[in-house]
């Protein structure tokens, strides 16, 4: 089977709807977007032994891989319109393929997301994603609009994911029917939560680094600080019976969350506390953005808590 | 140096001047396309081994990550708009990162295509670039638009960059200033051209793959077949001196040209053949769409030649 038959029986199964050309030509041709709106844009690269481990059941590969992106999408407020498939595969194993393209093609078609186009070739496994959403420029929830004063939110629970990776990394992995396994593996993406979000946060992030490298981001995009209350920190139910150098390490720290962290005025407290998170609990308030610089951790009597050999993941470190 | 850090210092020395938000968010924000067009998008993925040679200079090697998806865009009819980029590294060395944004910016900056935004991670060296034009959707030269009877054209010369990598595979490689060395690894891509030809060309592909399966796609996607005149193909120089058979298998079938192949009717052969390709020669009428399906290859005594052993590159094959 050449490349070319391969992206066809995979991945191009059904004719685009929206967009005005999908897969097949030199380029895609996208639909405008609607009135008053504008195109966001977020590329990823995953890569085995990097980003996922190299035995991961690949329908949860192909689940999570457009997962990331779509939640890129979310801390934007914009909606999906579509995305392509950059895939370099190592063998051409029909089965895998086919488990990665269900994975995939799912979440898909939970946020009415398009397969556009895509590129494939042999190499070291690795998935290369551009997605596409819309939202209207001036409230989309850029990570540079952060006021001091903004009370700061994070929605669902932190922590699980980042138990799972690092209870395999110890030699004793979860179960597969692990609640933490699903959130490292199937992570759902925020994005009715992003969208609702337009004309009340003032900033947002999704958490992909752990929250205190995501909040730093969003700290010096804005050209702030924060203060984080540790007891209000919606840490997972998972990392019950931890120590809290534990709970804190992963909930703070420990990444592939993929919920969204986001910065609001006072005013928007009571509005924002009644969201709803895909039928899970709404958003969280853990603290505030600071005009003084500097991330600190609070106890709940108000003293700052030591973070240093707490710090978020860097590929390059 | 993190990542973050590595990103701003190599690749975001410029702010944006025509998309709303560039790198730096969790989502880069377009522009609106010009009145009565639609947005083009177009991703590839570039591996070390594979689609260039491990020791490449990286000034050519990010040159060309840009001028493969830039080729595509012209194929369409598009204009550039920008691209982002994901980018796999082994190590961080800062000299070959500074000399492949150098290439890659550089040709950025003679279409006017900015980058939108990124992802870089530690890994095998990977290059995935995904690039945004805009075109008249109703005027885009789609692959699928070929009729009977069309002339067949070719833009440039065939079979140097096919030449380059053969000699370097046979442990004879070219000289670093050999003519065939910059048309491999700093192809020039037809994005001006590929303007000119809306509302003159039915459909068009660039020829990545070589000119036989370039106009397979062509042919298979408009229901056709095609007749190519041997004698009209516009053979490289580089290939001067080199057997019939040689100069056939590099020249229609070795890939890497990005020159562009379309299909024109006959009314417009006077206004095509006027038309300069970036100041090189114009496009070359090389044979016509046929209803009956097949590709032949026909000598100047109008014989079919056989090309059986000549064929397209497929990454999985």
């Amino acid at each position: 089977m050449g490349e070319f038959e391969l992206i066809r029986r995979f991945f191009a199964g059904a004719p685009v709807r929206r967009a005005r050309l999908g897969i097949g030509d030199d380029c895609a041709l996208l639909a405008d977007c609607p009135p008053g709106e504008c195109l966001a844009v977020s590329t990823d690269l995953l890569l085995a032994g990097r980003h996922f481990f190299d035995d991961v059941d690949p329908v949860s590969l192909g689940w999570k891989s457009l997962a990331v992106n779509l939640s890129d999408l979310a801390a934007m407020g914009a909606l999906p319109v579509g995305f392509t498939l950059a895939l370099a595969l190592p063998t051409l194993d029909e089965t895998w393929l086919g488990a990665f393209a269900a994975g995939l093609l799912d979440l898909a078609a939970l946020h009415d997301c398009e397969l556009l186009g895509g590129d494939t070739t042999r190499g070291p496994l690795a998935i290369g994603i551009t997605i596409f959403g819309h939202v209207p420029p001036d409230q989309a929830l850029r990570r540079d609009r952060g006021r001091a004063g903004d009370d700061l939110w994070v929605s669902g629970e932190l922590g699980a994911a980042a138990l799972a990776v690092r209870e395999r990394l110890a030699g004793r992995a979860l179960a597969a029917d692990h609640p933490a396994r699903a959130r490292l593996e199937r992570p759902m993406p925020r994005v009715a939560l992003g969208r609702s979000l337009l004309g009340l946060a003032h900033a947002a992030i999704d958490l992909s680094d752990g929250l205190l490298g995501d909040l730093g981001h969003l700290c010096e995009r804005s050209g702030l600080g924060a203060r984080v209350e540790w007891p209000l920190v919606p840490v997972s139910g998972a990392l019950a019976g931890l120590p809290q150098r534990d709970q804190m390490a992963l909930a703070l720290a420990g990444g592939d969350d993929y919920e969204l962290l986001f910065s609001a005025p006072r005013a928007a407290r009571e509005t924002i506390s009644r969201l709803a998170v895909n039928g899970a609990g709404g958003p969280v308030r853990v603290g505030c953005m600071t005009a003084e610089p500097g991330i600190r951790i609070l106890a709940a009597d108000g003293t700052p808590l030591v973070t240093d050999d707490i710090f978020a993941f860097d590929h390059f470190r």
